[in-house]
């Protein structure tokens, strides 16, 4: 019995960026979004908890990859080191191809509050899982999450930049431009 | 007629921080909320829109404040200064005699995810306000979205410390200590 059936969870998160754009949010049922995708709301239960949530389940991901690639480094590594290392890790993994996708999940957003909200609760948890994981390779609480604020600030601009930019840019150069400009902000 | 009179939003605003503490957030109501403070309804809807925002008046302010700064600042200033300058007018108005009131307020958010949310969205308002103070100083806007970020991220892990912190520590000089930080988090 093929329960997670390849492309479901795909096809899922199309038909939500669609109905969300068509009927809007509020408007938009599970059961809909299940029609659309062509399988039952018991099918739409086994991949997402509710109907925000499918525009937010790669961020999962993100977080995991990104934790993963802070503990992986080299011991010894300085918090200036983690800082990239965490951006690089998060970066790749909005390949060109994912732009499509990004766009129209962000306008969707841009209409509603209410994925907005659930978007910044993510973008918390992001910020917390990472200052964790700086900590966790000797490096103070305080100081950890601090790097974490100005890794996750560099993420949400570079990634406003990105969804914004011309088809060649990437993400990965985008964040580390934006690492490259920060001490000028703040240096008299 | 005394329709704003002194001190009723501050007896709203223990009142609250009373009642969410005793009775949970989604148990307390407006009616309690009023009676505590010994005000009528009414005039609860005369101060606040609804529950959740008697925590958050003062985000108004703080906002007001930063801006004004931003917008005061010496004609030519730089981002660089501009950043310091906004944050210098947020930590001023965390006097010592605040301290434990804010103490209280994060504890009761701390207990309730929908309070955390709210919290959330007033900091993405403030870092929107004052990323567009900072770009109508002159500033690339994609420059200021960055210094917004870095401005916001400061204040809040500043914050977090002063929460924490000892009786006679101040905001205005750990928002100052963090900015120094920054430079060697990103620097290799």
């Amino acid at each position: 019995m093929v329960r997670w059936a390849p492309g479901v969870e795909d096809r899922l998160r199309a038909a939500a960026l669609e109905l969300f754009a068509e009927l809007g949010f509020e408007q938009t049922t599970v059961a809909q979004l299940a029609a659309r995708a062509g399988v039952t709301e018991r099918t739409f239960y086994r991949y997402f908890t509710d109907k925000r949530e499918v525009l937010f389940a790669g961020s999962e991901r993100l977080q995991q990859e990104m934790v993963a690639a802070v503990r992986s480094a080299p011991s010894g590594s300085l918090v200036s080191e983690l800082v990239p290392t965490a951006l690089d890790a998060l970066g790749q993994l909005f390949t060109a191809e994912r732009r499509p996708y990004a766009r129209r999940r962000q306008a969707v957003l841009q209409a509603q509050p209410a994925l907005q909200e659930r978007e910044l609760l993510k973008l918390a948890s992001l910020k917390a899982a990472l200052a964790e994981a700086i900590a966790e390779r000797d490096v103070d609480p305080e100081r950890a999450a601090l790097a974490a604020e100005v890794a996750v600030g560099v993420f949400s601009v570079s990634f406003g930049r990105w969804l914004a930019a011309e088809e060649d840019s990437d993400l990965v150069a985008l964040q580390r431009a934006a690492l490259a400009e920060l001490p000028g902000l703040v240096h008299r």
